[in-house]
């Protein structure tokens, strides 16, 4: 299978991030040539008025909840996990993969080409994936066996969840111990060997809220991430989502460790776990900074465009300072960066890339004026995910308008 | 004319704020019926799998700069000031006028049916309004004129073009003198009194900024709001936009003149205006809020349905408590309060009020699952503008999706 697209603003993200009127080729799952091209292809895109860019990548979701969209809003966190989870427990695993292939239909709709998810039954959930055709970095979810809901030890589900999915080529599987409030030292050091002998990332959520934090004071004398560190969890497979809570010192033990941060602006905000995450700080030490939207259920959607303008706005507001987030550094935590944390050849439009690419409709009012100047603004603080017209993933078009 | 909507659900926002799965009927410019319908039409929508709301309205904007969208991102506000002012010197009437269209079409594209403008040149921003079909509230913006860049006295300008279009069907003049540090006291008692004389609202831009408040105390010993009951400004024909910096004081004299606000979240973010409005305070005092989008230079986009989020998640974050704003009162905002403020005939979809109607396509995902109980929050929570399938103006449709 190929695919040319032709004559478009092709918003490559390379190491000058330069944006260029040309040709773009795919070749089966790879971009094999940017440039003026002359060649046959199976599928022709034109790209007059048109925007191509990476696909982006969402590194924290909760996919399965998507059909559970607008049942516990505007609630304080108890009550609204009080809904959840009483949700949760009537779900069969059929109702996890409709919601699953709901969740990812959308995200393939508003040009996410890759997501993280952290859930149970990750298998019924790699199922939709694949039939879908998204790239899918699954999570299977560990908590305590004496609270988890799971049937079976769920490190032992999670390891035969690896072992079953290792070598799948779209479906890449983690483990995802899910906090320190779930987790107990024990559980969260085997999960680190089950990523290590399989060598998978793992995922976590870490001081999302103030109650998190302080709780775990109460029982361990240390915030999260010190006491994490002290136990010897922390390295540089973990893509720890939120952080909204932490400390200068927490920041640099993080960043001692290599671990990778998703940030989730919109469910932050939504569920009002206050302050933000310190985003300024950890830039300062270097720490690589990705984007989530979390579920559907604290967002409401997985648009990753409407959450690259939050991710912007919240810091600029928090701060009080405008010029604290820019447009292109945010794109970047959602396409070079993420594809960075997982350790994936994409994220940018560059020949030997994998095909993962996003095609914007630019006729729409909210695209207009289309000038090079001001693309990657228009990508970061005018589009929608519905600007989207053809989403290709691994050099096939999974999402295409009607019309 | 006449327009049958078939079998949809309807976001009437009666007094009761049912939601309702029925029919609604539109005859030349009203809502003639809603219910079970047996009626022949010159247009039929089939509203199976279909939201039909209100239209929604944006009380502040500066629609002729839509053209500049993006011109000034991510600096602090005397840059942005600079470069905005420097580009508009520069701009023709045949710009404005270009600049007003392309906005008006991305408001239409996105369910805004009537929306507060202030700029000058509003007679060309006029043509194209009627041009389009949109409901356009146009304030002629007025400065002291030792400062002004108009041609002739603004307060001249101003009187005139609401002489010229003061008995149009769609386009309703009014006056905007610009803000307290662009205009003195005499000025703005005079644009009052052309407000009185010609029975006209008014709009004005109020402590969007700490600088402003800091100048305007350095100058007059009073903070803006105190200074301009002082001065016998404020009254019930005032649209006071922004509002960010507000003491409690302040607020009960906005309240006791009946000032209606529009808050512009979104641009009070990204601008980095810093605090939020005090919405809680403002609601407890029972301030009429409404909703703006603020240009596309300080947005950058006209999606109310994005401001309404915006809306919602700035007060959960400012406050720390998600229970603080609800899907239902940011919708109320952006409809029933904003027709209420411009003492417009619509915002609810009830028999006799005028057809200003937003019809939803909710077979995109981030419109699933399609349930009675959660359709509000995905309005406000879930959707963009661009899930708009078609747009109807005083019983016209403007806007409809091509396919």
């Amino acid at each position: 299978m190929s695919i040319l697209i032709r004559d478009a603003w092709l918003v490559t993200q390379n190491e000058k991030r330069e944006i260029i009127k040309g040709d773009l080729y795919v070749e089966d799952e790879i971009i094999a040539d940017i440039g003026k091209i002359n060649v046959e292809a199976d599928y022709i895109i034109d790209g007059k008025n048109k925007i191509v860019m990476p696909g982006l990548i969402n590194t924290h979701t909760h996919v399965a909840m998507t059909d559970m969209r607008g049942i516990a809003d505007d609630v304080e966190l108890e009550d609204f996990l009080t809904i959840v989870w009483k949700e949760e427990a009537k779900r069969s695993r059929e109702e996890i993969y409709r919601g699953a292939k709901l969740g990812i239909e959308e995200m393939l709709r508003t040009g996410t080409t890759t997501f993280v998810d952290m859930y149970s039954d990750e298998d019924v959930i790699a199922k939709a994936a694949r039939e879908k055709g998204i790239r899918a970095y699954l999570g299977w979810a560990v908590v305590d066996e004496e609270i988890t809901t799971q049937e079976g030890s769920p490190l032992k589900n999670a390891e035969n969840f690896i072992k079953e999915f290792k070598n799948n080529s779209l479906v890449v599987p983690l483990i995802a111990p899910h906090g320190v409030y779930t987790c107990g030292e024990e559980t969260l050091l085997r999960a680190k060997d089950i990523a290590e002998k399989y060598d998978t990332l793992m995922t976590i959520h870490i001081s999302e809220t103030r109650k998190e934090v302080y709780e775990h004071r109460k029982k361990t004398g240390m915030r999260p991430v010190e006491w994490l560190d002290k136990i010897g969890f922390l390295n540089n497979r973990i893509i720890a989502a939120h952080l909204v809570w932490l400390t200068l010192n927490e920041i640099k033990i993080l960043a001692k460790n290599e671990v990778k941060a998703s940030h989730n602006p919109t469910s932050n905000m939504k569920l009002a776990n206050g302050g933000a995450m310190p985003l300024v700080e950890m830039l300062q030490n270097n720490i690589l900074i990705t984007l989530g939207t979390d579920s559907a259920v604290s967002n409401n959607n997985l648009d990753m465009f409407e959450v690259m303008k939050f991710a912007a706005l919240l810091h600029k507001n928090e701060r009080w300072r405008a010029s604290i987030t820019n447009a292109q550094m945010v794109l970047d935590f959602a396409t070079v960066n993420a594809a960075k944390a997982l350790g994936l050849n994409a994220g940018s439009l560059e020949v030997g890339k994998l095909a993962d690419i996003v095609v914007i409709d630019a006729t729409e009012p909210n695209a207009r004026p289309l000038r090079k100047e001001t693309i990657v603004s228009n990508i970061v603080y005018s589009f929608s995910g519905l600007n989207v017209e053809h989403t290709i993933v691994n050099g096939k078009i999974v999402y295409e308008r009607r019309n």
